[in-house]
């Protein structure tokens, strides 16, 4: 071989090399079809929507310093404060009046100071209270304003506030102390010596305004699963009344369908041999009731959503938007999510759309069970919900975001990735036509959906709130619930309350209803409300007189007064209730969004109950009202502890206004009755457990807004469907052709936690 | 440079050369973590499916030989028929007896024979008739028998039959012959001479028995657009009853809210000058109401089902499994979707669950819309299952199957990909928990969701049939509505049946009532029917004699007879009502299958209605009755065209038997009341017109069976979230880190249609 051949076959090589490398270079940088593309964001409105926003942590870090400082008494960190101590009990952002926020957003106006509400506890004041200021403004502040005498008309009695965890720690304590009192039996019924049984609180407290006795129920405590289905049978009255907590008192015993005076009569009975005992042995995490912990290894993945593009809607503080629509969102502390603001194509149709309450209504033949009605806003809605699981709870790729609260303490906490939103496919069309005749034709659209979602756990329970905006104008809000089903101990009749579920386990029946604030703003602010329905009238037919009719016709009715809009929580409904604007759409018909619920609610508790106004907004599926600033909600965080004086009471609002263009407020309840039943166990699945609402465009536009969606489709027989020209679905193969790039796994809802006792337990 | 030095660098760089190849060729064999896993099939199952199986192909074809050899009659291919001709009006298989299914499913019994059941129409004998005859067995067919009297009691009056593509062909050339007459009125009204106007059919068709006089609503057609939108006010009553064509009549002609004789009498009304003539112009395609063609170029893709491993499920034949579920699966050409033997977890629950009819009822002050009482069965809901379209109609990676069907013709169709069977991540948790107390710890599960979905095409609407399985053991059952509204010509009190959504068109308020059939087997054939439901009960309180309370409790019920089990459509409904068998789970509860409906019905035709009869299911939102052989469905084909004289009155099934321990039917009706706004234009939307029901396990396993799902997540504060060994989400970023491969995109769907006219128009 020579010199010349060999330098041939050189360059020969290094011209492959060269190519192979050119070959290795252009495959990575082959112009992809999957660059994340940004989606517009309207920067004006994001600044905009601040003024809804939640106070942020250093916000509520500013206000925990103002009031130390400003109020002239000492003040206890609320995680360590006595009944008989000062606290500042929660914070939250203090909204300004609509007219107001009304005047910024649309006239130019001034931003409206940004203000906080603060709830302190005054326990160490010569008249023990409940105080509520407005402090501003933020970030400085410089001013605070007792606002309780004018948002209550009066002074808070103390009895109301909530228990606090603190208070929770020293009945835990108490009930310890007094369970010492029965070594004997408590060995026997349940293997424990009193100090390794899980305590949960019930609520209301009482009887009457100023009571504070709570039925505590105990269950087996097995780390890793819900205690709640692993009640021994026992069951403690504690009177927490006095501010001193040393005069507190155990007052009643329940066990196994007895009732003692004293910890030490069950004690005696049991030794007496006079007392039926149910032995339980100690659950072990292998094969308790309720276990979650994965029975079969992992299989393959499921269908994930994969966005070839990236995400297509834009998240910016509070702010959302996606396809026309956008959303300033937030959460309350106690009551939960809130949205405002809600605009498609730039026009608002709601103001506010927010959580009022989520009641559960309890049955069961053990005192706990029998007397719960818990009012989870005043347990706090908003502060526990917590961090969210990517991949379960909301999809893998969805986009989090963190809130902050403060509550009991005088350190903001935060819930990180606590509100999730995306995009969801809900794979079905939202419209289509096939058309087989005349000519042949599809046309199509996606029915794609922004979900914005967060899940609180109120002790046992887990709901899923849920506000969803379509491409077609509607709104749609939904609750699921999930997690464990409280229970009582099986014995007697218990089967009257619910089914068995467990050795022992009464799954104890109960209502879930939620309310819910829809202030509507369509067209305007100022709204009517009509109803349409339909019947029947015979008649002749007009091309044969002999003969008759039963001709379908349409009732067009509307509602002048807000004693008509009142709507009984089982009673009938018109089939079509819209809130109007006073003007017409293209067809020369009332710019309208109907209001369509989806509900199964059970009954509503007798107007008799002596506790029954504290949920008086229960009486209704739908209640319309004139919307006022002083009846910015339905119920009140002080209702729970005493409902028989209740803060706030709905049945108030409605008396008899006229409804015709006026700012108008729908209140709705959605709810089930829940018998649970075996497979609750687990956990209660939200297939089928799921209610809500639709707020749906009624000749508020000329014709659909998704006709104006990128995403619609359309081909005829005279088209290519195959071709990327003619068709957008022909795209997808090439368009979504490259790598998902799933971020990693992460979870950080623990590490903000102390195993410190939260409400409701301890 | 010498001779080694060349080659040292000629060395070098082959080395190189060898180095980049493997870089590449490794590059494209790395391991990949998708590979595709099939889902394991259970070949006994599928192969015991196919007693359910629809005809195929091959079937139909050796049936219509054999029909055309041996009925000793000459037959005429019904697409070419006159009314006096003899002819096969379709096929469909003749399902086995339940007794005799069973014998071979569950006690290995024979495979029962295959049959076809085979309708045709008698023109040509002296008494013209509807026979039905069961032919077998297939594949090679040697017996036919008339089974007309056995399921009728008598023979089928011819004028029950409904109207061919041919008989509509034959109106269409009366009606234009006909419009002839106006050459003037037409060119004023609508810029026509009558042969370019769309003419949509209307039924029932007259007053009482026997007569065949339909109502026919004339369009402007633009191509590529539903015609439907477009009324020019012409409608015109056509008899069409006579066997001999020439012998048909045009009856009546409406105009403008005005009735003729004929056609002759409006144009010298218009000639006259006392015609009032809405002068209509003729819509040109870019401008047309209810036009689907997209407004802006695509943008970026939504996010997209991605099956990292392909899919969960698998389909073969007639059956599909997925984690635990097996369903049979097909399409009656007449009523639509049919399942059989869904089984959970090897156990049936459901030996049938099927479609019945779609009734649509309007209302309007034109002659056709006021009469029109559409049952679309007698249409043919299975038969008009059209092609799906991938990416819209349902998940572009979907399984997508054929259905084949013999209908007006003697040759067998094909409807390619018309049903779409995919795992759907519904995007929210089955079921959660996270634990904030005592233990720190999360559980949950994501709620995917087999999905068995058809739409049909019934002239204007398109229904959207979705059967889906949860883990949780639950069915869900769905129908959507969507598609073009019918509409009516907009004149005087028009909108006292509907709104304006167009410059001439009445959207016309009507009723979609659908009715399914539930052969429920819960833990074997013989179940009885429960109900639970809540009550208050003023009681005193056990611990405080002196105070009472509205306790919660439970009312448990057994319905005995059929007559207590019938529901009225929009009457009250116990909150439970469950199947039950007569043994219990481990808790001592009977081991139950809950039905809950979610359904927004409108009001059922009054029942002194001459016709009411034949749509009486409609009275019922749930009637639970004996199952018997001879009660297959709850209406017949036959009912549309002879209404007053219903072949199937489902009433008739009520008759007050005893329904404990008895083989039972649940009949379900879901609707809603469909006052058309302008967003329905072009097409109603699916959001909020999806009704349907749930069955639910009621203490039917001992715990939920989801527990064992291979897909369950669980982590608590000791285990590390983030690694895949502890927690399957962990996996994800892994596992879903291949690209994606989607088919090209293709579409036949226009393929199997001419325009030569389907029914319902011309």
């Amino acid at each position: 071989m020579n010199v010349k051949t060999v330098l041939i076959l050189l360059v020969l090589a290094l011209a492959t090399v060269f190519a192979l490398v050119c070959v290795l270079l252009t495959r990575g940088r082959a112009p992809s079809p999957c660059q994340q593309q940004p989606p517009a964001r309207a920067e004006a409105e994001e600044s905009r929507s601040r003024v809804f926003a939640d106070l942020t942590a250093e916000e509520l870090a500013q206000v925990v310093r103002y009031l130390q400082g400003h109020l002239g008494v000492p003040l206890t960190d609320a995680s360590r404060a006595e009944p008989s101590d000062n606290c500042i009990a929660s914070l939250d952002v203090q909204l300004p009046a609509k007219a107001e926020v009304l005047r910024f957003l649309d006239e130019g106006g001034a931003r409206p100071p940004r203000e906080a509400l603060a709830v302190l506890y005054f326990g160490d004041q010569p008249e023990p209270n409940i105080t509520e200021y407005v402090v501003g403004p933020l970030p400085t502040p410089a001013y605070h304003r007792d606002v309780t005498a004018r948002k209550y008309g009066g002074k808070l009695p103390y009895h109301r506030r909530a228990v606090t965890g603190k208070e929770y720690e020293d009945i835990n304590t108490l009930i310890r102390r007094e369970l010492r009192k029965a070594p004997l039996f408590l060995a026997a019924c349940c293997e424990s010596d009193g100090t390794d049984l899980a305590i949960l609180t019930t609520a209301p407290r009482g009887f009457k305004s100023g009571d504070r006795t709570s039925w505590f129920v105990l269950f087996h405590n097995v780390p890793g699963t819900g205690y709640y289905l692993s009640p021994v049978g026992l069951e403690v009255l504690v009177d927490h009344r006095d501010l001193q907590v040393s005069r507190w008192q155990l007052r009643q015993v329940f066990y196994n369908g007895r009732y003692f005076a004293s910890v030490r009569h069950l004690e005696d009975a049991f030794v007496a041999d006079s007392l039926e005992v149910v032995r339980i042995e100690k659950p072990r995490a292998e094969t308790v009731l309720g276990s979650m912990r994965p029975r079969s290894p992992p299989g393959s993945p499921g269908p994930l959503p994969y966005e070839p593009q990236g995400p297509r809607y834009s998240v910016r503080d509070n702010h959302v938007t996606f396809q026309g629509w956008s959303v300033a969102f937030g959460m309350n502390p106690n009551t939960g999510p809130r949205l405002f603001d809600i605009r498609f194509r730039g026009e608002r149709i709601v103001y506010e759309l927010s959580l009022q309450e989520a009641l559960a209504l309890y049955g069961s033949n053990c005192p706990g069970g029998m007397s719960t009605r818990y009012m989870d806003g005043s347990f706090g809605i908003g502060r526990f919900s917590y961090e969210l699981v990517r991949g379960v709870d909301c999809p893998y790729t969805a986009t989090y975001v963190d809130r902050h609260y403060l509550a009991e303490s005088d350190t903001p906490k935060t819930n990180q990735n606590s509100l999730c939103i995306f995009e969801h496919d809900a794979a079905i069309p939202l419209r289509r036509h096939f058309s087989d005749s005349q000519s042949l034709y599809y046309g199509g659209l996606r029915k794609n959906t922004l979900v914005i979602r967060a899940i609180s756990t109120l002790i046992n329970y887990d709901y899923i709130w849920d506000f969803m905006f379509h491409g077609s104008g509607a709104v749609e809000v939904r609750v699921h619930a999930t997690g464990y089903i409280s229970s009582s101990f099986l014995h007697g009749q218990g089967t009257d309350y619910g089914n068995k579920v467990g050795p022992h386990t009464l799954g104890s029946m109960h209502l879930h209803h939620i309310h819910y604030k829809v202030d509507l703003d369509v067209d305007g602010q100022l709204n009517s409300l009509e109803t349409h329905d339909m019947g029947y009238k015979l008649a002749k037919d007009p091309w044969s007189m002999q003969n008759t009719m039963e001709r379908l016709y349409l009732r067009r009715e509307r509602l002048e007064k807000e004693d008509e809009a009142a709507f009984p929580l089982n009673g009938p409904m018109p089939r079509y209730l819209s809130f109007t604007s006073p003007r017409p759409n293209e067809w020369g018909h009332l710019r309208s969004y109907r209001i369509q619920i989806t509900s199964f609610a059970g009954e509503h508790l007798p107007a008799s109950s002596p506790m029954e106004r504290s949920i008086s907004w229960g009486r209704y599926q739908l209640a319309v009202t004139r919307r006022k600033e002083e009846e910015p909600t339905s119920t009140s965080i002080y209702n729970q502890n005493d409902p028989w004086t209740p803060t706030v009471a709905f049945a108030d609002f409605i008396n008899n206004e006229t409804i015709t263009n006026e700012d108008l407020v729908a209140w709705i309840s959605v709810g089930f009755l829940h018998v649970p039943h075996a497979e609750d166990i687990p956990n209660t699945v939200t297939v089928g457990n799921g209610v809500g609402f639709f707020l749906r465009p009624y000749n508020y536009f000329n014709q659909d807004p998704s006709v104006d969606s990128p995403d619609s489709v359309y081909f005829s027989s005279e088209q290519e469907a195959g071709a990327c020209r003619d068709n957008p679905l022909a795209c997808l193969p090439h368009a979504a052709s490259c790598t998902p790039n799933l971020p990693p796994f992460s979870y950080g809802g623990f590490l903000n936690l102390s195993l410190a006792p939260q409400p409701g337990q301890l």
